[in-house]
């Protein structure tokens, strides 16, 4: 059955509505509604909420309020963090949003901000020990992570709106300042220095990631697991100083004025904890609260698995001929390993089962050109706790499993050396399997290959007639000879 | 409730199965296998089928039973063509048939045979009154139309694989060898020249189509309705004459030796009939048994309303959005046509409802990007009954009913003068409507726009209140500015 989440930030520098299908199986985002409402504007000078951005504000839920009604939203969840919890008048803003929208808005103390920036990072990412950096409008928050728990959390009034409207960055003696008072505020965060790898979360931190991607001309396909080095924040940094941030591509029109701050605060972690780069995530604060109902304990059992699986379930309808695919070509890859045609890398392995399990996805389309349809849904929609590299890796080789000769394309610029030959194997193995699957009906139980005077010989357990499949699976042996070196017979 | 049908094809020169899925809403094809079965090979000089492709066409079916029982296909339509109708050993091959796949194959005489491809060409183009060519590797159908009635048709065994074998076109004296006897054969088409329209359907023509479009530098998403010029025929014979067909792009390499033979035949008929030029679709037999029970009579009562309502219901999941957005997008543009702002061109409005229907199904890949989504889908499904060019500017403006300056892209090479006004005007009146639908309540029932002043008044009946679909209708005045000259107010 599906069920619906809206989720509605109310965020220091936007209002953002987000809803959430999902199932028992998958959950997507399947709607979302965005006003840049500035409600923190003054609130630095006055510790109040102004009249204007609260009127912006009310009115905004009010339309948030109208669409759940109107979409039959199951539940709506309305939290605020930062400018609404500073705010000296938030008991009069919070008692106005009931009367106008009747949504109960719930203030988030910093420590709960924290937890949901947390959990959208480990819900996203492989992040089991290090640090969640979640920079808002109004705070920012660092959580500790130590065997994917988070052990400690602190909120910092460090947000990018906040310390725009403060030092107003840009002129060198303010950017100092401001670079002067980041260092301040973390003196109290001791553990800083302790761990290597950074998650960070938030608006401005997937604007940055944008910018570093087109600055580094990759192909860009979403932001999901790409890292940004200091050295590229420190570049980005500098084209913010020397001219107009939204000038810069990937960085959005209503974020330019904010940016630089934004980017100093995450350039004064880095300083201060002696992290080499930063991950970031599609996923934020409104991801967190929606994790925190789907899964046990908020944590899913295993990020990359849930990525594959989730995206598979969306857009696949016959998930017994993809699964046993998945098994099939496991099988051929083990076996092809333990006969030492390969390293058996355990990375490789997951990309041979996520490409498997997503090779026909792209049906959902259209039928024609299916196997470029998969390519784009994969990189599309993306796959949270794999790498640009790994998801673009799944992506060629769904493209290839029917025919044609696998090459990177566009993504040898995420590559890394000997790609193209790890591409040939996972592609070998899942088009093979493929067709020993080719009559869906699972009559191929089993594989295993014994390789002997330079040819690999692939051997069936099945169960009927396996004239077909070794017809169509002997087809295959140009490809396998490119990846294996070996010729193929199936027996 | 979906049911599914396979239609298996025995074509002379390929078997193909292929699965229909379809519910009241919409179809889809959602399965396909292709064989190179070349079950004719031999038949044009013994008059039997011989050994071996009777070997390779009963193990196809044999495949193809075993794939239909193991995905649980609730209905199958095993047809045969002309290589098949035309043997001596016909009986020996059905008795095989039944006696390995359990498939009772049907012969369809060539007056059927014709039928489903008239069928084909009707429910996916606009034809009314014209000729449908339809070429298999064995024969050639030519259907007359009027008022979208098949009212002759008939049947020639100049099939591209028969003809092939017995003329071996190529060198100068056979190529002019088979064109003699095409136009001698086709002295038996006494209406041949009467119509101006000429739709195509088969593989060969697909193939044409694609080369074509290729050659002429368009963008290419398929060949739904693409116009192949007879110049533009003589220049693809002319090459195929001159080197390996295979060898030019748009031609499948298991096609290549017989493109030539199926070229010459379609311009024979071109020839014949005074053609300037035939429509190409995607569609054949296949769909034509298909159509031939999705609608009464076979035939579609609206094939451009059906193409989109199809893609709409595939993937849209909140159709009363779309339908209102749909109604309001031509409620504006409607008015605006009244008080003299545009042409009022009945084929704009079409474009205009079918953007609107078809905006948001992009949500069904990735909330983000959504509206880049949704044109990929729309290219890539296609619209049957609208041409690429038409095809193109929905997809444009789709891609830009969120934000961004409308603009025809890679489309300019499709496009006619005034098509990026054309364009303007459309994505104008659907992000004006998406705006005033933005709570998705509908609680904007209907709009009339007066102008006065150089001021388009955009006036609202509405229930509850307007303010914010207002404010954010507003907001669209850059854009009414350029597609309609005038300022935008809402009241």
């Amino acid at each position: 059955m599906e069920r619906r989440l809206a989720v509605i930030d109310c965020g220091s520098n936007s209002f953002r509505l987000v809803v959430f299908t999902y199932t028992d199986t998958w959950w997507k985002r399947t709607d979302e509604i965005h006003e840049a409402v500035r409600v923190g504007e003054g609130l630095e000078g006055t510790g109040a909420l102004q009249p204007a951005p609260m009127e912006r504000a009310l009115e905004t839920l009010e339309l948030y309020a109208h669409f759940c009604s109107a979409t039959g939203i199951d539940e709506i969840r309305p939290v605020a963090t930062s400018a609404i919890r500073d705010a000296s008048n938030q008991a009069e803003f919070l008692a106005a949003a009931l009367d106008r929208s009747g949504l109960s808005v719930e203030v988030l103390p910093g420590a709960s901000e924290a937890r949901y920036g947390y959990l959208a990072a480990v819900n996203t990412t492989t992040l089991s020990d290090g640090v969640v950096l979640d920079l808002g409008g109004g705070s920012m928050q660092l959580t500790r992570v130590a065997s994917r728990q988070a052990v400690d959390a602190r909120s910092w009034p460090l947000g990018a709106v906040r310390m725009t409207e403060r030092f107003a960055p840009g002129k060198k003696k303010r950017t100092e300042a401001l670079r002067e008072h980041i260092a301040q505020e973390l003196e109290s965060a001791e553990w800083l220095g302790e761990d290597s790898r950074l998650v960070a979360v938030g608006g401005t931190v997937r604007n940055l990631a944008a910018a570093a991607q087109l600055a580094a001309g990759m192909p860009s396909y979403g932001i999901q697991g790409y890292l940004v080095t200091r050295t590229a924040l420190g570049e980005l940094i500098e084209r913010f100083s020397s001219g107009p941030p939204a000038d810069v591509p990937g960085i959005k029109a209503s974020r330019g004025d904010l940016i630089l701050a934004g980017a100093l605060v995450i350039d004064g972690v880095m300083e201060a904890g002696g992290f080499e780069a930063f991950e970031a995530t599609e996923a934020g604060l409104r991801e967190g609260v929606f994790f925190e109902r789907l899964h046990p304990e908020g944590l899913a059992s295993d990020v990359r698995r849930d990525a594959v699986r989730n995206l598979a379930s969306q857009y696949d309808t016959d998930f017994a001929h993809s699964e046993h695919v998945a098994r099939l070509s496991l099988e051929i890859w083990d076996a092809l390993g333990a006969q030492g045609l390969h390293r058996a890398d355990p990375e490789e392995r997951e990309l041979v089962w996520a490409a498997a399990m997503l090779h026909d996805i792209g049906v959902a389309v259209d039928y024609d050109d299916h196997h470029k349809h998969s390519r784009y849904l994969i990189l599309n929609a993306g796959l949270p706790g794999f790498s640009p590299r790994e998801t673009a890796l799944i992506g060629q080789a769904a493209r290839y499993h029917r025919k044609g000769n696998p090459g990177l394309g566009e993504f040898a610029a995420v590559a890394r050396d000997g790609d193209r030959a790890v591409l040939d194997r996972v592609a070998a193995c899942v088009r093979l399997a493929e067709q020993l699957e080719r009559s869906r009906d699972q009559s191929v139980h089993a594989c295993s290959v014994v390789v002997a005077n330079g040819v690999a010989e692939l051997r069936l357990r099945a169960s009927g007639d396996t004239r077909i499949a070794r017809w169509a699976a002997e087809r295959q042996g140009d490809l396998f000879q490119r990846a294996f070196g070996r010729d193929l017979s199936v027996v």
